[in-house]
């Protein structure tokens, strides 16, 4: 079965993924996997941060004339474009919203504190490659991830105009948004999942998003939504639809009973504002036991949701593939 | 660590659940015990069905002179109220929002289809039984497991009088409602979790949320709120208080980069409306492939929202544990 | 994937197991459960323990109408014959072999102490029983599992007189005699397992057996064997025969590299002496802290490595269905 | 709790391994580390494959300053003195003993058949910087783990003197040798394990083992000599000794039920002779189907028992940290 294990530090020598349990004999096209990257890459507009790197994946194993050996696959992003000095005076004030002061407290004071270490969105690069991977998998079987911003800054459904000046508003007053992301995976065939722990497909979905920085709630299909709904508006009826079963309406977004139902798998993740804003913040001094501010200094995205839809698309392949036991 | 694995059928001839990692020596309160399974149990008023059960708990293994040895513990309810003929007639029709049509997929027409089999809500009092067992363990060290209804039927903080209304308006309309559920975990100290896959702590209260029948979603701390914030709003100022660091704000749910920070960890869930309703309803006959008509009969919650917070408050004290290693 | 989970303690209210990710439709033929259990139960004859229980399994869950639902399945075994008296006056001075003192450690005095709580002999019956259904599973894909005792109190290959002769020539002398047990698993196809860790066929049958109590070595094909012999005698020369790849020699056990090859599997494994013997032996009061002497009462049995052959093809069953995920 | 993936090809890239869950604030002494590299590593006389490569392992992630950060930790070695023409035409025709077969059959053909690939000796490496890392670790709590070859051709407690005249005769005859290894692990507190599949002693230790290419057998204490005592004579009687309890003898290996005694843990491997051997061998043509002879050319060791030393170090002591949950 697949899984991965994403290692590296922001400012360390290099960030990369072991994944295991990949099926042996995948031709990895090696350009998708770069456009993915290039998707999720800083540094491509003014809605992003300035900090340029190229992100190209070096494949240390687990490939072999072009094709995958089905042996663990690893895939390393040497760090060139570090800053330490920016960071350095952060150590003894923890940034608000960031996990400067829980991973203080989780790792003893030994955790690598240089832009956010282990922390880093930067880290979500080895997840979009593992994705990538998972979506090339996935496609032969017939299967899409999309994603969509279905709220930023409170917008419902943006424009991709609306999108960028939100976030550029939001910049020019040293701040940061939130939004949300809907993503829908098409193809996935009836039967897959269990209503038991960790085998409901829910969960399984879950546990990958919920392991992408930022993310701080997930809802399948009317989610909340159900919270103001009779069961009559909300069971999905049933339909005989080009010749197999389908449901006229897809409120339990494709899975009941922890179940996948053969309809898309629908799903909507939150994702909080950056943390990293450019006002002054309140904050402690661990060292001292006292209350501080803060200005947040270095570069920093006002926004993540924009670059966050192929780090969700590719934690959704991933999950599929787990699901599936691809 | 502790784990568990839920058996059993409504209408078969017992379910339960195996309990495996808990530590040994804990005294076992079985009067709290019964208390928990009272407060999820049918028929104590008109909004829950007819169907009565004493859900006593039967222990097989794992206690020794009323303390736990630290292996497996097994608990046993016997089905007794069961009518199998309510059901019989609905094997080729499935019911629209039920697990019937995904289940017949999943295992290949063998499940046990009377009164939702392995599906059913009834399978949750041995997880009500296991989290029972599981706050007796959070409570030794001051960590306390509290649910509040926060949405019915779509009114918001909706008092006990409205609660009761809302339903015996569904259920005179032979109509369901769904709701939300808002939980508050207090006393986890800050440092558990971590960032990496499966390990985070939204994804293990995940993993245990979505393993309870009706949860579609789930959000913590601001949610899906953080889609319409500014960093500035989002981020929760660190300050002294009481002699140790805490937020100002909990937008983060207590959680931050997948770890406790010391704050209460608060999530909500969304519930679906039950499924199970008295009006005619559209479904198809698997066998022949046709549209048909339905009504579901038998007896059925119009509200399972009310009987989910000890469901809930369960699922959350095992992922507790499972999250500091208790 | 298929897993298991063993409950219960010998003089508690009943022993059983939970398996997991069974698949759905198998037709469970209790009969031949019965008899796999039957050849495990002691009091058979005089080499054997005269404890008698019948050791019927009841099934709680997982079978509707003859076959496996493929949700969780738990069989239950009802203790009936405990006669706790016997064991009462050891909790303080531990039998040595036994686990009396490792449990006592590891659970901190709370184990269930009488006729070996958890860790009893006993504890194989629900193990027989996953085990009888694990190779239902293995005969519809032509997989069989067979056992025979190659070594009993020193002698290489008894014949069923022998074994006799040394079970009661130890009983006569107040002792008991371990052996050891050769177990060949014919059927499975070469490709299964991998090397690493956790996945190599080897490992997932030392899990299974080790879980086995008593079981103190394994070895795979020539094994110990193999430190006496040179590559040119190791190795199996491969040849073409029936149309197929196969060995000329099968020294490897029928896995290279971790994985399968297509001839049968072959292992031994280790059965130490039972430890509960009728003589005097040295031990220690843990409460005193004083050298003491002890004579183990109770009914014991003087070898358990007859009755060990079905528990031993249980657990190779086991994780065989493991290997192969069945 | 510690886990670890190696991934490579003998002939690709890079080897490496990731390390997850190891605790934060070690000062990693990667002197130390270098030694135990240099025990394994290949060319360091006429007894090992000529083959030399420096095996410098650079630290990818999980070190800051010097000390590990609780984070994945990733270790990679660069292969550098590859010769890939020495196998390209093994291809079609699996060498005896080797896995050549199994991983054409496992991974449909797509695996990396130079060198033997992931299934290489060479990637014993990253095995033995997780175990030096792991050994760190270990002495930090007073744990020691110690190995001697204990059989080599069938000579039982071999000289120095008299393993290379083995090797070097085997060398000679164009044929290798077989052997086993002594393992002791002392230091390891009573009270770790359990008797439940997947958690006692023996078999975490057999996971981690057979997990060493090459490994073919386990037995702990008396292991297969168990099959010729009696109870008498195997059961380790317990004494007060330096005030605490203690066994008289240590037949158990230090385990009791899966459980650690307190005692050193002693266990024993069988190793197989290296299969790549120069002389002629028989085989088949995989494409053909027909009965082929072969001679393997390349660079092999006679033996690999003495760089199996570390190995097995490694191996052990990673299995003492998942033990112990270190």
């Amino acid at each position: 079965m697949i899984d991965y294990t994403i290692f590296g530090e922001s400012h360390g020598k290099a960030i990369g993924v072991v994944i295991t349990g990949l099926p042996s004999g995948l031709p990895l096209d090696m350009d998708a996997v770069a456009a993915e990257m290039a998707r999720r890459a800083p540094g491509q507009d003014k809605t992003s941060t300035p900090r340029k790197e190229k992100d190209a994946v070096e494949l240390l194993s687990g490939l072999f004339e072009g094709k995958t050996t089905g042996t663990p696959l690893c895939g390393v992003i040497y760090n060139t474009d570090t800053r330490s000095k920016d960071y350095s005076k952060l150590k003894d004030m923890p940034r608000p919203g960031h996990a400067d002061y829980t991973a203080s407290v989780r790792y003893g004071g030994f955790s690598d504190y240089r832009g956010g270490g282990h922390f880093s969105g930067r880290l979500t690069a080895p997840l979009v490659f593992a994705g990538a991977v998972a979506k090339q998998l996935l496609a032969q079987q017939g299967i899409a991830v999309e994603t969509r911003i279905s709220v930023l800054g409170g917008v419902e459904d943006p424009t991709a105009e609306q999108i960028d000046a939100i976030i550029l508003a939001a910049k020019a007053d040293c701040d940061s948004v939130g939004g949300a992301v809907s993503c829908t995976v098409s193809g996935i065939p009836a039967g897959f999942g269990a209503p038991d722990l960790g085998e409901n497909a829910e969960g399984i979905f879950a546990k990958h998003l919920f392991a992408v920085p930022g993310v701080k709630g997930i809802e399948f299909g009317a989610g909340f939504g159900f919270a103001s709904m009779r069961g009559s508006q909300g069971n999905d009826p049933f339909c005989m639809a080009d010749g197999k079963v389908q449901t006229v309406t897809n409120h339990a977004g494709g899975i009941n009973g922890g179940i996948t139902n053969g309809m898309p798998v629908t799903f909507r993740v939150a994702m909080r504002p950056t943390p990293s804003i450019a006002k002054q913040q309140q904050t402690v001094s661990l060292s001292g036991g006292t209350n501080e501010v803060l200005v947040v200094e270095g570069r920093h995205d006002p926004c993540i949701v924009k670059r966050a839809l192929p780090v969700i698309e590719a934690a959704a392949a991933l999950a599929v593939c787990e699901l599936m036991n691809i």
